[in-house]
């Protein structure tokens, strides 16, 4: 898989694509993931990227011609599977999101920063529309991070076997995991469920099944989902 | 305020919290966000932090003793307000919760990293548990993040005047904000409403109001939420 992600703070982007599952799944050969300046489209003395928007409100705007030049370069080049906004106006992501697109050949993520972007950018290349929730950030690059991050530890190969992904919580409807302990069995007088020392396997089954629809239970009561 | 971040992988961290509007706020004195790392609580021999769980899932938790440490101590010098752990199960954070936190004077945000945290640590230390949505990542570093950045951006003097979050999408209820459009008024024939440069500001707020509400509309729709 190839991913693009365009930025007018790329740098901001380095350090999660260099660490932990990310950098493992682009050494692997498994992804190639590619950061790209709006900035260098821009041809203007002082390369600028943002303008006031029409209409007085408050807050920069990127502007329309370094990122149709932009998206133009890089889909000429690369032919994407799909071209995806990240917006606090797109659709709320989840697994069925980052399951289907873990399938595409080559992505590119257009971050949105400032106030935005001129929305004739928007109407003309985004392909899709992600928000990650019902809050305002500074930018749209942590949410592109959190669904490259999503989408590449789903492709064959990028976790060790391990860590399958096949029983994280989501991944099956909208079932939360059971709760989970590790070594020491007692620690400072907090035991563990007893269940999970019988070598029971069925019974721990069943157990972790019981805790799970419990947890998802109190999960869409905090949350309002029926 | 004071933010510590605690984690398996804090080096994934660095460049976010180095760029745009996270360092401004840090270089403005307004907020200091210190990185820890859990393996310098680990004292073996190879600083081991993670444990295969009890009951045979595959994959590896967070152990109890260097994270009880890790916590107690820095909980000891910085009696936090509050101590907040991402994860699956959490409460899914929207811009009440934002708001509400940025009045904190300091945060312990607990990332869980591999498949999780053995649950005594998060029964004895969590005052809150926030998911970022329903889809799986490989730690909870990047949604540490992102609640840092929707927290800090609200702390008056982080965001210069012209930013001024208060239109922000989410600030106001659920409603997304009317598009917008910076110069050219027309790019490549395509042009910006004309309302916009009508220059009657009733009108303009009109249409923005109008449009706000339709593209609320249709978020609602596209997400399920009525």
């Amino acid at each position: 898989m190839r991913i693009d992600i365009l930025s007018a703070v790329p740098d901001l982007m380095q350090s999660p694509l260099n660490t932990s599952i990310l950098k493992r799944g682009q050494d692997k050969g498994l992804v190639t993931i590619e950061l790209h300046n709006i900035r260098d489209y821009a041809h203007d003395k002082h390369r600028i990227i943002d303008d006031r928007p029409f209409g007085g409100q408050p807050g920069m705007l990127l502007k329309a011609e370094p990122l149709f030049e932009a998206i133009e370069t890089l889909n000429a080049r690369y032919n994407y599977d799909t071209i995806i906004f990240t917006s606090p106006r797109g659709k709320i992501f989840d697994q069925r999101d980052a399951n289907r697109l873990s399938l595409k050949e080559n992505i590119l993520f257009v971050a949105g920063h400032y106030k935005g972007i001129d929305q004739r950018v928007v109407d003309t290349f985004a392909k899709e529309e992600f928000s990650i929730g019902k809050f305002v950030l500074s930018g749209g690059e942590l949410p592109a991070l959190l669904l490259v991050d999503a989408i590449v530890r789903l492709i064959p190969g990028v976790l060790g076997d391990s860590e399958s992904a096949l029983n994280d919580s989501f991944m099956d409807g909208e079932a939360i995991e059971a709760p989970a302990y590790t070594r020491p069995a007692d620690f400072r007088g907090m035991k563990i469920p007893e269940v999970l020392l019988s070598g029971n396997h069925g019974k721990i089954k069943e157990w972790q099944k019981e805790q799970s629809v419990i947890q998802t239970e109190i999960w869409k009561k905090n949350n309002n989902i029926f």
